[in-house]
């Protein structure tokens, strides 16, 4: 199980206050709004804002205000869009919100390279905006239109990681300020490298406790020549992630695959007034040559319909595709809808791929029992799903009983030789999980590069594991 | 440049001596055969071997000699098949070679989960022979039979990178004996993560330095339906890796696309008796359902035309595919058979694909402007290319050409943003080369982790930096 919080704050000196607001003029500030702001997330934690948020819009700010921290031993913690899980922004030792997501510029796009570089604060819709005309797409989509650094901070992937992989898969280098403010290169545009320690894979979901990431190369991909999306609905969730677990297990290069349980189905559907069917139901698409396509799909076709899987219902324009995806994407939030005032306790566990049908039923039970309000959404060809429990936060017990199915469901993954964290991180709400997961030994071990790295322990402290 | 070599052994206590004669008897000795057995790879590099070889069976063996070495402070180097290229075996500061080719047991076959956990010392066609029946496959293929725990640590790649990746995209877990003699676990058999610190992307790579690998769990892939191979001969070098370029842009999901120049082609036809045309070459293989290998083969075919290809011949049956693969295998060993006694000086540059031809292009014509007998074997869809220059290791100043030559190819990947080492790693001979590529704020934090973690400096000190 999971500590209790705990927070404190030395304050910010009048020193280190002079500094910054020298250098960044009206874009340093203690105003309490902007330190509001600042001080939540996504997740269910409340805790006193950060001291002062800065809005830095270059390299070398970024260095300028974690050397100035570092003088002064006072907490930086780097701020990119704030959709963040897992309390990985808030100001649990007070200190400084470092806000990159003014840094939002495309630096270099190299189309016959497959690359492009880009500062922290670019979100993922925003590249992809801006490079539509080459060709090419970068494909991780955690949902949130979440900025690139903060995915690399933890590590963050979506719904279609099952092809593409993850942002471990798809960052080839980073510019990195380190803990004494120096400016470090990881990485080359080169797609693979023997070159030493893999300090772009360190800091991919480091979550901001090793130092600020300032610049970022992605690998892209060629948009494929045929896109098709289809819904089928399922009599039971079983049935739907045992489909999908044959899918992957003949290799069919699915691109995306994701699952929603019957109440999340009900929540896009009046959030987004879609009509779909209140069943379980599975979200595809289909990338490739327009044979391909067809065939990948025929095969899930087959499958889904051994499982009792209904008949594939088409997205057959792009704008209804998009208007699917935007549903799936709005899903988190169209839950939150079904209780007026709630917060979210969501789940993350990724299991080899033949325990997942298990994990789901079980997490559902579960929650059914002890009446909750619940949905779940699923990147299932990965073997990941999130189960949201919605509860009120003026009742504690609500609290408690949630955290207490998160438990449930965090252990039955780790018994199946999986992670309590698929994509979100472990902020503040797993660190307990964390050693399970990994053992003391591991977790011993992060700590010494820490320590290695961080001496003065500036960055985002408390995070990952209490300072 | 690189610093030329120094080496120095300390010795090995009688108290250690006796130590592991007790726990080892017969598996440890300080017989010179052995010793000088354990103290070459396929480097050009001649040091003093190692002063003691120990042959573990166990994980707790490995940990009871990393504990003992720790304790009398004396250098441990992890020892697999011995196909290292860049010296990571070589004794330079004396100590003990771990040789861990007895750990050789398939440990975990998932087939459902496409994962499988075998012991460091299992060879990658061991592995393939020992699963052939599940239906799935591994597909990372350095050419040597080399070890998985070798291949982790020098996050090895090979023909099927382009489609596959390499050791760092199909690796999901570690167990590791730390320089203090722990054992650690990094990493689940999820198919992604957010945990914490990417440890087990931190150990793939760390060449030995970090720890000793003693259990890897890997991801594991579906046969393809349908495997077709093909070679294409073209006019000259810029036609054939030009085609590769583009093949690449189009994002063409080819599964090996192999280069090999027309003296890598005569050594071959040598070797091998395959009367292959002696010219530039591709060699390549196709992955997937019937209709998808059809069409990704005429597509390719398309773009060879463009540049001056030649049909395609195929290898029709497996026999005839196994065949020209051996061959691909065997080319370093058939290149160095051109001029007998020699020994190979190997680049190893990987580069943004639009930057490969120019580089292959440059490399050859210094070269025979040198007048050194050389070959040229490339992944060439990963931007990786191999030239190895075939010296008289009695003649210094073959060295000395061979290794100027080698540094203008360092430099122009470099200035191309791409890196010293696509595949081989740093070991002792491109020390010079990171520091050029990463920096030297970033080998300082490499060393930074290597003082955290192995604070006596026992772990196969020497290597990526100098001690």
């Amino acid at each position: 199980m999971n500590a209790p919080l705990s927070f404190h704050s030395a304050g910010v000196p009048a020193a280190l206050i002079e500094a910054l607001s020298q250098r960044f003029g009206p874009r340093f500030t203690t105003a309490l709004a902007v330190r509001e702001q600042h001080g939540r997330d996504e997740s269910p934690f409340d805790v006193p804002p950060p001291d002062a948020v800065v809005f830095a819009e270059s390299t070398d700010e970024v260095a300028f205000v974690v050397a100035q921290a570092a003088a002064h031993r006072v907490p930086v913690i780097p701020y990119g869009a704030g959709s963040s899980l897992e309390g990985h922004l808030l100001a649990v030792q007070g200190g400084i919100s470092l806000d990159v997501s003014r840094m939002n510029r495309v630096l270099q796009l190299h189309p016959e390279d497959l690359t492009v570089t880009v500062q922290p604060g670019v979100t993922r819709l925003q590249l992809n905006r801006e490079i539509k005309d080459s060709g090419l797409f970068f494909p991780i989509d955690p949902g949130a239109d979440a900025s690139l650094g903060g995915m690399c901070a933890t590590r963050a992937s979506g719904t279609n990681a099952v092809r593409y992989g993850t942002m471990r898969e798809n960052v080839l280098a980073l510019e990195v300020v380190t803990a004494s403010g120096e400016v470090i290169r990881t990485g080359t545009r080169a797609k693979k490298s023997s070159a030493g320690y893999d300090l772009t894979r360190l800091m991919l979901g480091s979550e901001g406790t090793l130092g600020v990431i300032t610049e970022i190369t992605l690998k892209l991909h060629p948009l494929p020549e045929s896109v098709a999306a289809a819904v089928c609905f399922f009599p039971d969730v079983a049935s739907a992630v045992n489909t999908t677990i044959q899918v992957i297990q003949m290799g069919v290069p699915i691109a995306r695959c994701e699952f929603l349980d019957a109440h999340a189905v009900r929540a896009v559907n009046a959030h987004d007034r879609l009509g779909l069917r209140e069943a379980p139901m599975l979200l595809m698409e289909f990338h490739g040559s327009d044979a391909s396509v067809k065939e990948q799909a025929a095969t899930v076709q087959e499958i889904a319909a051994e499982w009792g899987g209904a008949d594939f219902e088409w997205a057959t324009t792009p704008e209804e595709r998009t208007r699917l995806w935007t549903a799936r994407h709005h899903a988190y939030l169209s839950g939150l809808q079904m209780k007026p005032g709630c917060r979210a306790v969501t789940t993350d566990t990724c299991v080899p791929i033949s325990h997942l049908a298990e994990g789901v039923t079980a997490a559902l039970a579960d929650a059914e029992a002890a009446g909750l309000p619940h949905f779940v959404v699923g990147h299932v060809g990965d073997g990941n799903f999130h189960i949201a429990y919605l509860i009120d936060p003026a009742l504690p017990e609500e609290r408690d009983t949630a955290e207490r199915l998160n438990d449930a469901v965090v252990q039955r993954a780790l018994a199946a030789q999986g992670t309590c964290t698929g994509e979100h991180g472990i902020g503040l709400h797993k660190q307990g999980f964390l050693v399970e997961e990994t053992g003391a030994g591991s977790v011993a071990l992060m700590r010494a590069i820490k320590q290695a790295l961080d001496p003065l322990g500036i960055m985002n402290p408390g995070k990952i594991f209490a300072a």
